[in-house]
């Protein structure tokens, strides 16, 4: 049997999503792929692997990652979340099981990530909720940000935002959403795309932050897109603002409504 | 000279805000208060002591606490902000100073306080956002329970959700609003009255999740206020579920908009 989960965490202790060894490293912070598999692998009495939608770098959080497991164990849905959320720290937790077919993945199956980057935009720094907002001391002019934003949209080449370690084959990417908003001194950016390069929405918030303080005028994004050279670009923004909303799924797969594609 | 300062902070590593001892107490969790008063008699050159407007229990949170203060040292409203931030833990920041004459009082000049209480409601704990929600298996009605909340309304006596420590001579109060909403699986809880008795937004939240649960009904929410006996309500709701968004003053006062009564 192949199951999808929903899992929510704090990433503000873990060392990002990829498990680094087999069995897990020795020393220095979890990795959540390998928490979260130690605890699946408790409730099925078995070693139970995952994929997941989409791997968030250390520090980041996520709303609802979606991963698929296969097991044989006889356990129902509701005995998968509670049972391993029960093993797992409270950073993490699962939100809902799901039986899906064979021939779905968390990661192939996808259709679109969505991301969530929120900033404090203040002279002093965030203390309640410092956990995921980010700071920006300089004020933002948030529409100077989002009328930037929009030059991006549409399927472009980010090879100007993605880090050199990026390991994808091409920088090809499908841009659907980018919305910048502010909500007092919160500045929020709505990211969507059919998949992310490695540091993309850090870094495209990183650029917009450079306009948004007037550094940079709102035209120049489109030269660092367009010079196709990361060094051209802004800083990387700090992960602790990046939340990854979820992935979005096809309607026929039988999946919770927080994951559909048109939702 | 007499200031005002709004100090935003996360409760959850604190004992609760009144400082314990003259000098801080030595061993365990420090109170808001003495951190609060060493990092501004470390910007006074002087030793400074503060009045709250509201006083917050262990691991209770504040958006923006007020407190007055008195020192003739030479500092502007921008350096008692910065400077006195800067002498705080991650977990208190200053958001604004503001001179004011003498007689103004954090705490008798306020007119109003309101407070958030913030619940998940779902079969599994919160994981991104444990520090500031609390958590509610039961499915709630929230209709239900705001409109048994409308009835506590007004100026009434509440022994009935008074702690037995609290050293208030009377318990009548004036609750002035009391608002049950529900963003997906989120329950909040906006509560303004013009002063709160010990626990007692803790206790009204944790009487109406008995009439959201469906275990009394709507109307059983004033028999406990009537009966004006602590045993008789619904059991204390935890701490880590509770904001002070902040005290409201008469708009006379030179205060940021966000302590003012009428916004």
């Amino acid at each position: 049997m192949r199951y999808a989960l929903g899992v929510e965490y704090d990433g503000s202790e873990f060392h990002g999503w990829q498990r680094l060894t087999a069995h897990g490293e020795s020393g220095g912070p979890a990795t959540l792929q390998a928490t979260l598999e130690e605890a699946l692998s408790g409730v099925a009495a078995h070693p139970v692997e995952t994929i997941c939608a989409g791997r968030t770098d250390a520090g980041v959080h996520a709303e609802c990652q979606v991963v698929h497991f296969d097991s044989d164990a006889s356990r129902t849905p509701r005995a998968w979340v509670l049972g391993t959320t029960s093993r797992l720290p409270p950073s993490m937790r699962i939100r809902w099981c799901a039986p899906v077919d064979d021939d779905f993945s968390a990661r192939f199956s996808a259709r679109a990530r969505r991301y969530r980057y929120r900033l404090l935009n203040h002279q002093v720094r965030p203390a309640l909720g410092r956990q995921w907002l980010a700071w920006e001391r300089r004020p933002l002019d948030v529409d100077a940000m989002h009328r930037a934003a929009q030059q991006l949209l549409g399927e472009r080449d980010f090879e100007a935002f993605r880090t050199v370690h990026c390991q994808a084959a091409h920088a090809r990417r499908e841009l659907q959403r980018l919305d910048v908003t502010r909500d007092g001194d919160i500045v929020s950016f709505t990211v969507q795309a059919n998949a992310f390069l490695h540091h993309q929405v850090r870094n495209m918030v990183g650029s917009l932050l450079e306009v948004g303080a007037g550094e940079r005028p709102e035209a120049w994004i489109v030269d660092v897109l367009e010079g196709r050279d990361r060094t051209l670009a802004g800083p990387t923004a700090p992960a602790q603002g990046l939340v990854f909303v979820g992935p979005r799924y096809p309607r026929d797969w039988p999946l919770p409504d927080e994951v559909r594609f048109d939702v």
